[in-house]
């Protein structure tokens, strides 16, 4: 990289790997009570936003975890009225979700309200569904939340955070899982970033393992290319409440009235398919 | 990442990104005729192979991009027995090759023998085969080789070479096509490495019209991960001489006899997915 190049770079501890985007300014520099939020405008990836030193999405590439953290869920199950988001707080998940006509409230808890206000200011096509009727916010605490919630609440719960260290490490746990299985009807699916499939083998597996022992019946993990996260592979785990996670509403896909840039029928069967390392890992 | 790692750093142009590997030293050191070769002893991706600054393949994730330029061709080709690779000096496409029991002669034409060598001495793992009796090796150019080629010789044709900028650039060109599809018998197919789904899209759709253009009747893209190439996503695309690429030999692929670590059934099936956006440059 020429030397006199001004870049954002993010480090993985597990790896001992880096990755590197040519920034041209900063727009934005953040510590709120929770973390610290950067914004930057880069040469190729668009807006980008940083929580902690992490990335969490560029205007290039987020379109692939959006969709893939919301459409598989929603199409695998048949018939969801009521999803709850926790995280979230940039607002695309919220914003795929509520292109589904069927479902007619969705929750979104996110703990640190500064992330909604950064994201309608940094990456407002995100936040285009926010003013929504069916789209309710709540900034506080998901594990509180969830814990609080009647019984067989919601048909989804998506867990959209950053990962299992600092504030989000509550929400990788079974007492969490067992909660969020009892917010859910019967039919219902959690579905949670599961990290990467190269370097995070183990917390996958652990996290399938949690998900059973807190009663899910069928546990399955989607994968899909993530570029600007470490490995640049991703992965998000599904666990069903009286759900075997295998029938798609296949005509519903089809028939689809938004349009998608990563998501269809065929990637939505080839996300459900483990290559032969991981499968090794799960019989 | 600590100010005193040493650490190979890639620049990818394209995205004006760059990834980096921390490095505990540096193993070997080469100028060829051809190219300049490095070696390095990485702290998590075992030993990594560079030419000309670009990363070729680590000991920690070579075995999908191994997989995927082999396996899918053998298994979609109903009689495989002829097979010529052009490239692949680090020898890994050809011992998964030679994984077949049906393939009774493998061709590896490779421009520069010190790629060869510098792979038997630093990925020996990955050479276990050479001495494979169906295996042939010749060090020169790939293109004239197969322009010399007798018509209807080769069964598939696996183009595992650097990216199409100096010495690999003929290798993506309607000339060299029209001489594989020549090479190669009925029912044949052609695979080549075919860069990023996601930073390269224009170079792959241009490779699917120069082999269509050059008499390949049906063509086939085949997405996977990989983390050390640029945007952690990549591709290979296939073209059939009178071959619709359709037909997976299912049982085969369940009853292979040798251990794969990416590849099997439904990954084959998976692979073959477009995304959206890139259907919707496809249609």
């Amino acid at each position: 990289m020429p030397s006199n190049t001004v870049r954002f770079t993010e480090y993985c501890k597990r790896s001992h790997s880096a990755f590197s985007m040519t920034v041209k300014q900063k727009l934005h520099d953040e510590q709120t009570p929770y973390q610290h939020i950067e914004i930057y405008e880069t040469e190729y990836f668009g807006t980008l936003m940083v929580i902690d030193g992490f990335v969490m999405l560029t205007d290039r590439d987020n379109f692939i975890y959006h969709e893939m953290m919301s459409h598989p869920a929603i199409y695998t199950h048949l018939n969801p009225k009521r999803v709850l988001i926790v995280g979230g707080g940039d607002c695309g998940t919220l914003r795929e979700v509520l292109n589904h006509e069927d479902i007619n409230e969705v929750w979104q808890v996110e703990i640190d309200e500064r992330v909604t206000r950064v994201a309608e200011e940094f990456f407002p096509e995100l936040c285009l569904s926010n003013g929504d009727e069916r789209a309710h916010f709540h900034f506080g605490d998901g594990i509180k939340w969830v814990g609080d919630a009647d019984p067989e609440t919601y048909d989804i719960i998506i867990i959209d955070s950053t990962d299992p260290i600092g504030p989000a490490e509550g929400l990788f746990s079974r007492p969490f899982y067992r909660q969020c299985h009892k917010a859910l009807r019967n039919g219902g699916i959690i579905i949670q970033q599961s990290e990467s499939p190269l370097f995070h083998l183990d917390l996958i597996t652990e996290m399938r393992a949690a998900m059973k022992d807190s009663g899910f019946d069928t546990i399955q993990t989607l994968n899909f290319p993530q570029c600007t996260y470490p490995s640049g592979w991703w992965s998000a785990t599904m666990g069903g409440k009286e759900n075997y996670l295998t029938d798609i509403r296949i005509q519903d896909v089809i028939d689809r009235s938004f349009d998608t840039e990563y998501y269809n029928l065929n990637i939505h069967q080839a996300a459900m398919a483990y290559p032969e390392f991981i499968r090794k890992k799960m019989t």
